[in-house]
């Protein structure tokens, strides 16, 4: 039987999502997790929506993970977060839709960049997800080369380089905004990411923000369509998967074949 | 020339606000920065409003310290928070107003307990400063009950002994309130706090918001004027130093002067 996992984490003491030789992952914790629950002579798999680099947190990371013996999701709820380390929570387990798959059926992600620009904000109680920095930011500026960013484009200027993996990606939102406790929260919302992505993007935005660039620039490093060191890849920390949106549950399992074919099994996408 | 200093911490890390020999505390950590960007042969004292406990939060702390030697606010801010460590901010720094004194001229000390009740909203990106629990609270009968114990009373039943050292306080504010991002706030206003007296009041609400107590209970408690060892101090996690609040500035030496013939320099409040 598959299920459906909710998942939260703390991604400061995790080398990312996927699962490394000898590396602490947010993968490898779960799936161990599962295994000392159920008692399985191994480990099982599981697949999730957003595989987040190293330091990158999740809030709403979702995964599936078919299991060979019989129990219910609430048991599996408690018993998980029962072996869990503090810094990963499981908030909900369910019986997986029909033709469900955590990462294939997603139709979108969304991440949250968390920025603090004045020192009167600054807050050791949430510096493990905020970036803070010095120089004030035009959050209108932000917004304004934000938007010249959105829709379907050949990502290659904000990706790593990887043979044959396609870098074409749909960004569907890009937006800043100053939140009432003194943040500027960058919400980046794609059908898919590539490895570093986001903070590629986000590195982008900042030397709009505080007037070092003019707000085309952003666009004309995407137009060049090739990795330009002069956009800064900002640190992990203040990177959160917040949300993984999924289609109708009669069209999850069209949802799945389309992306398989779109982005293959190989070339699995790398978030944050 | 008397400044005051705006800081926050987190106090996972150190081992409350008060110097204590060969143990890592807030106070010690500020002199040392002082000491250090100043130049000066020894470490200056400071003094603040809200002596937090050990593993206790601030985020509205007040300092005010004494320095010989010329500097400017502007300075001050910038040169502590180039040597502090990421656990400590200091947020803002002016010249004290005349008769200022961080700890004597409070009015009130704002702090907040923050409680989760339910596992979907259990977030490892918060927990070091808010308590887990697993019974659903309600917020209704806490309220309730927290009315009954408003006013000025001997909290002696929620206080450690202490010889001769008053324990009565003016309770000005205990309310509780859901927050839209699903945690249980409950905010704690007093004229100055006993040594885990705020930890106690919280341990007294819990049992009545999970039904396990009546509404009446900690006024009963409260009554008996002897600790009680039903009532369990919560973890300090959970608990913040939100504000400290002070008088116009004209009346800032009065309350001063008043403050310490109630408390006096001896029996220093501890609070959490």
């Amino acid at each position: 039987m598959r299920w459906k996992i909710d998942l939260r984490y703390d991604g400061t003491g995790f080398h990312g999502w996927a699962r490394q030789d000898g590396l602490r992952t947010v993968q490898e914790t779960l799936e161990l997790a599962l295994q000392t629950v159920l008692r399985l002579p191994e480990a099982p798999a599981v697949t999730c929506a957003g595989r987040t680099d190293t330091g990158v947190h999740g809030r709403g990371q979702v995964v599936h993970v078919d299991l060979p013996v019989g129990t219910t999701a609430h048991d599996l709820l408690r018993r998980l977060n029962g072996v869990l380390p503090e810094d990963v929570t499981v908030t909900a387990v369910a019986e997986a839709a029909p033709g469900f798959d955590a990462r294939f059926s997603a139709l979108a992600r969304r991440y949250v960049y968390r920025i603090c620009d004045d020192v009167k904000g600054w807050d050791p109680l949430t510096r493990g997800h905020v970036l803070w920095v010095v120089r004030p930011l035009d959050v209108d500026r932000m917004n304004e080369a934000a938007g010249k960013l959105l829709g379907e484009h050949d990502f290659a200027a904000f990706c790593r380089k990887r043979e044959g993996a396609t870098t074409v990606r749909a960004l569907l939102e890009f937006s800043w905004r100053r939140t009432g406790t003194g943040l500027v929260e960058g919400t980046v919302v794609a059908d898919a990411f590539c490895h570093s992505m986001v903070r590629a993007l986000v590195g982008s935005m900042i030397p709009v923000g505080d007037g070092r660039r003019k707000p085309d620039w952003p666009c004309e490093v995407l137009a060049a369509r090739v990795r330009n060191p002069a956009v800064t890849v900002v640190p992990p920390q203040g990177l959160t998967l917040e949300e993984v949106r999924y289609p109708a549950e009669a069209d999850l399992a069209a949802r799945a074949r389309e992306s398989r074919q779109v982005r293959g099994e190989v070339h699995g996408d790398r978030h944050g």
